[in-house]
């Protein structure tokens, strides 16, 4: 990516200056270079040489702005603007039951998009397939290039390690042991990152949801089997082995009952994958069938259960609810009410904003970020240290 | 304490060289003018001037080092090290059966310390009082003069907000509510920072203790009101309102059976305070004593279930038991078969190596980070941003 950056010339200098300018460009509105000069606190004929390396590698165009307005003499002044098209990231969800991309420019406006319904029994050679059809199909009708693409980050259930492999991914047939990372790698050339969907959700809700400047949020994707994503001070709380968060295990302890269990209202157990099943008990619920209504409130005590250990463990500022698109706003109320009760400093309770495309933009922001940290980054030499 | 450091000088540019050369000096061994030269990078003026300075504040000292060995004609060299006897720190516990307290100079090697037994019926005046008196007694016999505290920190059980207000205390008389941090602040004219006693224990084992070069770590603090300190990447993790890891209430939600419940062997609960009381049991569970043995798996179940809430949560490399002197050894091994069958990525289990004064030497710690940062931190002005 530096040499995208600065042509090939991998000086540090020329790269710090090149990403100080382009910081002062970033917002999109075109300034001149007088302006520019002024807003980085480099000298002219600095600005001038980092500009035309800029403008060659197609970061930077000169704008057409006509004649100066100001009557002034000597030379026109000249008119550039940071090109967000010159490059393009992607967001993706594989989900058990849909595979959901997300195609946006370097400024992170959103160009393109298609989301496409999958079996849950797919095994991972087939879900892969419908992943790279989807891709290709959005980038075609975007007119973006595949060269066009800078970085890519995917959301997926299940415990997934820093390299991109899939810890344990019960959720989907032949998830576990995946190594999606290097499947996907094959059909990008620029850097896939992988990440688990709720970091995801959290990442997006912090970014533009529900939690929208809180930097301590725990993002709760309910379900009969739950997960969690963590932000401290703003950023992602991986663990040290990307498992934070994943409190479905939790009701194993002391052989209490499976949330599948908890909320059928047939004394058999639901099929965990059924989401339809579970609307089904919600919406009942809501219409004031008593079984339902009981299933429900059994189920509602196992998530606010979850959701307190979590609250407990980190004291977040904010508790996001979301993952199933119905029926979770008759979870709210209990969740605030069983959290003042238990929790020694209640956090505050809102339900998800971002609805069914909340993993992939929090994939598109990830995608982002890796560039963002290319190209507007300046690291200094840290002279602290202990 | 910029003051300390410049007399009086506030300028950031000798602040900072101020800083470089103590850091160049902090190890303790003596150096010369020469090697501290080569050792900051800065001009030969430039140091001596700092060193000035430094010697007049009392931070370094010029050492006789004799005739130089080397036989080299001109000026002998010049020795100087850094005077840690120039300022010390305290680290306090203030518990509920104990106060104790932690004398170090400012490279923290301790010089004096004492712990005095109390009474855990103690109002906060007459606990206070103990405090002051056992701070008095440790002062006194050092030597050590109550101008020399360059920084206090004191521990203590209960969610402490950053002012040092103690939000919620159950564990002593009149603690809840109590501004700790401002009764304190009148004993000393240095800064007093007031934290939680698991939050400390966790800095204290990750410092010289069991969990020394792991950054993502959980103290369980066991007992019958257990708690948590949390490190992720070396960093305490205090939550948004300084109560993380206050697991101890998670055995109220779906009315489950209280740890004191749970311990006892009688069918009456125990006193939550009496430590005395809990250690008998678990030492007739290892005599063989059949009903004490069933009463502690029953207690141990309800820890590991606390504990899998905090690794679920935070994903942890490395959980560390501490908190009752005695009796803990029994815990290690169930704990480690729990997680492992109920967590998706089992940490490693230790016992804490610190025992009776953990909660004092993480204060110690807090307040020398406190010092060090004045003394030895260079702060850049960042050219980073987002």
């Amino acid at each position: 990516m530096a040499d995208r950056l600065t042509g090939g010339d991998s000086s540090l200098l020329r790269r710090i200056n090149a990403a100080v300018t382009l910081r002062a460009l970033r917002d999109g509105q075109s300034v001149t270079l007088t302006q520019l000069v002024g807003d980085t606190g480099l000298s002219r004929p600095t600005v001038e040489g980092v500009i035309e390396g800029l403008v060659e590698s197609g970061l930077v165009a000169e704008v057409e702005h006509g004649q100066d307005g100001g009557g002034r003499r000597g030379r026109p002044a000249r008119w550039f603007r940071f090109r967000a098209e010159a490059g393009h990231v992607l967001g993706v969800e594989v989900g058990v039951h849909d595979v959901r991309v997300v195609l946006a420019d370097l400024a992170g406006e959103v160009v393109g998009g298609h989301a496409k319904p999958v079996d849950e029994t797919l095994d991972p050679e087939e879900r892969l397939g419908v992943v790279r059809t989807t891709v290709a199909e959005v980038l075609r009708k975007a007119g973006v290039s595949r060269d066009s693409l800078w970085a890519v980050a995917v959301g997926t259930p299940g415990i997934v390690d820093a390299e991109g492999t899939v810890r344990l991914g019960t959720a989907m047939p032949g998830w576990t042991g995946l190594d999606l990372g290097a499947r996907l790698r094959r059909s990008f050339r620029c850097p896939v990152v992988i990440e688990n969907d709720a970091n995801l959700a959290a990442i997006a809700e912090h970014w533009k949801g529900a939690a929208v400047g809180k930097g301590d949020v725990v993002f709760v994707m309910a379900g009969l089997s739950p997960g969690a994503g963590s932000l401290i001070n703003g950023r992602l709380h991986r663990g040290y082995g990307g498992a934070a968060g994943e409190i479905g295990a939790l009701h194993l302890l002391g052989q209490e009952a499976t949330p599948e269990r908890l909320l059928s209202t047939t004394g058999k157990p639901l099929d965990p994958l059924d989401e339809a099943a579970v609307a089904r008990v919600l919406r009942l619920a809501r219409e004031g069938d008593e079984v339902a209504r009981v299933a429900t409130d059994r189920f509602l005590r196992r998530l606010v259960h979850d959701v307190a250990a979590l609250v407990l463990a980190l004291d977040p500022q904010l508790v996001v609810v979301g993952g199933w698109a119905a029926g979770l706003d008759g979870v709210l109320e209990p969740l605030r009410e069983q959290l003042a009760l238990y929790c020694l400093r209640a956090p505050e309770v809102a339900l998800a904003a971002l609805g069914t495309e909340v993993v992939a933009m929090g994939a598109l922001r990830v995608a982002l970020d890796h560039v963002e940290e290319q190209l507007f980054t300046v690291d200094p030499p840290s002279a602290t240290g202990r």
